[in-house]
């Protein structure tokens, strides 16, 4: 029998990447109105302005932007062929920016360059730094950030790639931050918003409960992760573990906890930064979710009425609330995500 | 640890609403050609002018709105923060009209007056009366209702409000439904809708069982009501009872029950009016659901070829046909839905 | 009590079909992006040109159609009331050819003739040939297909018709594919696209294990029935078994494998033909899908630098490659599927 897997992409390893390299992702991907509509089924998202057409012209806005997580799933999925495939672990995410909105009708495509490598002294795994760019169908970036992530060698024996590890930023300033052009929160109406909290009200340290659980399902998690078109065999195969589980695709726990917590941020509209991120603990099916936020910073922007909020926001399965790690530093068994990022806010 | 919960919404209780206050509802909704979609892989939705353009087109329409139940949701949905989150019961509906299409593109926000209060002889609940008006971008009203639910005290020592019971007609009569602009069934294509009985073929007393059954999962019900944004935390928090599983929106069975009923009503093609509702049994997942319909009238309508069929719809989980209720008057335990409803239909 | 069934449709029996006659099928479709981010978020479809309006557009057309089996499922979603609702088994497919793309916002309805008869010989069951055209709103056929079912009688007694086997290609030649008008691969972008492997990589014998495993949930082999409104019972109804599990429609299985094979086959852009398909064993949810290919044939079309695959294409529940029948000719326990078709790629 010819053949047999030999046209099949088995995945770069770690000796496969070198400083520099660009690597241009495959399948473009028009996004639109279905994406969105399938956003709102499978997560309980209600920022106004990803939901309204009228809501988000009435802040300055042409219509209603796609969810700023979609944008980042479906930029993030395209680097899993050639990023991913053979990782151990997702390590971290730095400098993540939202530059332009994306619009229905737009089509992404993704491109990374490797910007760092570090062989681990095991000698059979590496991490891998790479920075991806998003672009839309006019050449634009969209949305770009660094993630980090330890791959398997291939050959325990191939010699370790020169170590070069990037200065990244511990997280990004307010100047830092894109706001989108013409976006104008002056008339913005905190009754179709949801909550009257503006910026103001909020400060450095507060903690907010968001309340909320939802009970996950094999079914959701995998159509929302093959909506993005992430083909990480380890999300989908129930043959890989013995209970019939599939790992769940951790951007499946940061869209449930970024739209749980509009109970309490509703205001929060757009993301626009992500300092840093860990996925804590693995997800599975039939655990509850629940999140929490922690105020890190507010800031003006030069936009009307806009400013920007910096939060911690975290998923448990436990419902603990503003605890993070144990005394040695680690992360507790209830916590899946403590993610940090920027968003926009009303003054 | 500053915060910790003052932020979000624990909800409207029963001393909080004034007879004659206007709620004005959160996060307008653009919805179009992924909910509907959606609403076609969540139910066996088949009635035509939902289905099709060119149907819709060839009955006089601009194009296929969508389903009657999609805006019904929507403008439901979003009553759930200020009316129902602190909810026992959802106790009844009257008066719903159906007052114009909602075409894809539309965006939907809702409003409810507070039309009457009556205060429980335990003093901890009361019942609280809303007339919900959904509105359009353009200020139009597409569908109104009212509904009535029973909500808890936030404290039993506070005073009962003035009894106010809203009046409230039994069944819309044929003169108060809304026929869409435009409507004529003049050259309504039977074999494209899908059965050839007409208005003339179904008599008040007819009973006719909608035969095919569907067994509910968890990741659709929630899937659904999500994308309504209905955020009543019984729908997916599967912590709150000890065998995980989640109180389903009555709304879902409705709907379920409605897209079965096209196997023998198939020509109901648009519902313009809700005389009352009572969700008999709760529902959830594993059960397999049934449906029939009673025949409860039949008019005219002023539209050319256009008549309308007043029906009761009922759904069960035990296949029974024709029985509601026990010697006692109470709802028999097969029976989660009593749908008293008004639907066009050709002549 | 009046009624009770009479306006039901209990399908077509055996001796209810004549050679000749045309069965118009109930319940246009108009299609858009929101079944094509359902089919994304239901299946691991990356082919590009029916995921990227500006990839289709770089080869030539105007903009991303949906997915070829889009087309496919809606067409025959609209067969089965007429044709399969007393259906004993699905037999066989042949001559199947998609004419022209499906674009969004199409209004796709099918119509079938009965071409061939023949009642078997244990005289309660037959078998109907049909040959199925799925039409757009312009009246043209888009895709076009024979299938065979065996059907039920009510009556036993009733006499057998006449016998017609219709006399069927066994796979279609390469000129009688249709290329989509416009198409041209002259410039394809195998870096977007995802693969190398051009037509001429390919050699008739060799087998491609596509490697990855995808279990199956009963919500989503449900969602993507309903969303080709396909009313079979069997899919739907967890009672009619003892164990609850629903018997998943076979374009499921079709669907799942095809998205699969990306995975070795991710030029094989456009599905132009079908020669034939067996679903060899139900399929179930829990169960978990792997698939592989055997490349059949390569041909030249006129087209530029657009060649044809002939390809098969094997679901397989226990991860085997390259076998598909026992000594007696009987397919292996572990196939679900065997499908020839033709794919177009660039040469």
């Amino acid at each position: 029998m010819p053949g047999g897997g030999a046209k099949t992409d088995s995945g770069r390893f770690f000796e496969d990447y070198r400083v520099g390299e660009v690597l241009r992702h495959a399948v473009p991907r028009t996004v639109g109105g279905g994406e969105r509509a399938l956003y709102h089924a499978l997560y309980p998202a209600r920022h106004a302005i990803h939901s309204s057409d009228a809501f988000a012209q009435a802040c300055g806005l042409p219509a209603s932007p796609l969810d700023d997580l979609i944008g980042f799933h479906v930029v993030f999925g395209k680097t899993v062929p050639d990023v991913s495939l053979n990782a151990r672990a997702n390590l971290g995410y730095a400098e993540g920016r939202w530059l332009r909105p994306v619009w229905p009708g737009d089509t992404l495509r993704s491109e990374s360059e490797v910007i760092g490598l570090k062989q681990n002294s095991n000698g059979r795994t590496g991490v891998v730094w790479v920075r991806t760019r998003g672009l839309n169908q006019h050449g634009e970036t969209v949305i770009e950030y660094v993630r980090w992530v330890m791959v398997k060698k291939r050959d325990a024996e191939a010699p370790a790639p020169e170590t070069v590890v990037p200065d990244l930023k511990t997280a990004l300033e307010a100047g830092d931050l894109a706001v989108p052009e013409g976006l104008d929160f002056s008339n913005y109406d905190t009754d179709l918003a949801g909550e009257p909290h503006r910026l103001g009200d909020y400060a450095p340290g507060e903690v907010i409960d968001h309340v909320d659980g939802v009970t996950i399902e094999e079914a959701e998690h995998m159509m929302a992760t093959r909506l993005w078109q992430n083909t990480s065999k380890t999300h989908f195969d129930g043959t890989a573990r013995e209970d019939g589980k599939r790992l769940i695709y951790g951007g499946h726990v940061i869209s449930m906890a970024r739209a749980l917590s509009f109970n309490g941020l509703a205001n929060a509209q757009m993301i626009v930064g992500l300092n840093g991120g860990a996925h804590a603990n693995p997800c599975f099916a039939g655990e509850t979710l629940r999140a929490w936020s922690e105020v890190l910073d507010v800031a003006e922007t030069g936009a009307p009425g806009v400013g920007a909020i910096r939060l911690r926001l975290v998923a448990t399965t436990d419902g603990s609330v503003g605890t993070l790690k144990d005394a040695a530093g680690k992360y507790l068994p209830g916590v899946l995500l403590d993610l940090d990022y920027w968003a926009l806010m009303p003054v």
